[in-house]
């Protein structure tokens, strides 16, 4: 008998960024297959037009559904932004962007619904997350913080520029009792956003939250499978593997992929 | 009558930094023709190993070299800093790097013999600007700059960020006369640089000592080309033309490049 959850679920993100995600699914469900698709040839995401980065979703998840995964996970906060709920509607198989997992931690998380939100220019410009937490009767304050994602990358999390850009992007943060961190990357800045923040503010990582979401849609914690990640890469496979360090230790099967093989 | 120099010359980086020093030299000779690799699918080079970009560098030259250019400038101080003087005793054409060019321009600058350098992890990791310049008698004082790539290619170049991270790289540096910006994305940041090291620091843009260099050593001033630009780009030509914008405009033919054509 076919368990429907023995198929993989698909991940994406523009780079290394969705690992935080992948950890955090692989944690919650262990026995769990994943295709992690990485579009490192076209990284980063953050700051290029919308269009751009919805015609790219678009073309990874319908390579991923070509792959017959059970479903498709959108680790990536600026391609959340832009290409769902549009995408949900087209593809035969469900989709999960970060953005909705990050919302409903934070409404379970907040107590006086004074709620922040930090991300990439795109993702905060597109105000996708101000509108969905503004709809629940929350009060919002929301920043870009562009440079976080470079600290990572450049394993600099624990660093003097880290403290000098999160001081820069938190420090006249309005009295918010909530933060959610929207970027795949911002967990690995964790400790320093903390400082920056204050102790009384609860962080709300993405990651942690779409394990949860992911769970709970495709129990996937009750999977058949065998705890398989087979990483497909556009661009440099051993580029990848370097920066992927900076988030995970790296295991599975690494497949370089065209940026052709993503066309719609 | 062929002329020698109506060959293109060939210029290479990890992406759209060399830039810089395309617009310099196209500056310094408006007739010469140029060929530009920018090798977005591997970029950034500044904290890969040294092994590895080593390799990037043979495999590109080489392939410059099989397109009939007149010679071969490396527009990229970590590429320099790995593959410099070597790649120049085997390639069949003259190699000329930003590294030489900046030490070159710097010795004639200062009055004090108090010089600083400051570039990528890679570059100042080498070691190889602060021997060049110890070897000529200088005082130096290096620093690596990790996060000023990112404030360039997110468009930051003015803006609290780089104020705050150019007083947290400069704000300590002892008594120099002469500041080597050595990374090619650095020009960018010309005024934020100036202000955190003082009025009384003359910068050195690798960008116009390779003009210099390269006028010099090829008379491409007196090209008989007709000053065309073809790019050759690995990885995302659209996200290139992208992030291109925070350097300079783009002419001139774009193509896509698969990695694979780049090995030795």
């Amino acid at each position: 008998m076919t368990n429907m959850t023995s198929r993989p679920i698909g991940v994406f993100d523009s780079g290394v960024g969705g690992l935080t995600v992948l950890k955090a699914l692989r944690a919650k469900a262990p026995s769990q297959d994943f295709i992690y698709l990485a579009d490192a040839a076209r990284a980063p995401y953050g700051r290029k037009p919308r269009e751009m980065v919805r015609e790219f979703a678009y073309g990874i998840a319908g390579f991923l559904v070509r792959l017959g995964v059970e479903g498709v996970v959108i680790a990536c906060n600026t391609a959340s932004a832009a290409a769902l709920p549009e995408l949900a509607q087209t593809l035969p198989v469900p989709v999960l962007g970060v953005i909705e997992a990050g919302v409903e931690a934070a409404r379970r998380q907040t107590r006086t619904g004074q709620v922040g939100v930090i991300g990439t220019k795109g993702t905060i410009a597109s105000g996708v997350y101000q509108r969905q937490l503004e709809a629940l009767g929350f009060s919002v304050w929301a920043r870009a913080c562009p440079m976080f994602v470079h600290l990572v990358e450049e394993g600099l999390a624990e660093s003097d520029e880290a403290e000098l850009l999160a001081q820069c992007y938190l420090g006249d943060r309005p009295p918010i009792d909530t933060l959610i961190l929207g970027c795949t990357h911002y967990p690995v800045l964790r400790r320093v956003i903390q400082r920056a923040a204050g102790d009384s503010v609860a962080l709300v990582s993405s990651a942690d939250a779409m394990a949860e979401l992911v769970d709970r849609a495709w129990h996937a914690g009750r999977s058949a499978g065998h705890g398989r990640v087979v990483h497909y890469v556009t661009g440099d496979v051993a580029s990848y593997q370097h920066t992927a360090k900076t988030i995970d230790a790296l295991d599975g099967e690494l497949i370089q992929l065209d940026v052709a093989a993503l066309g719609r």
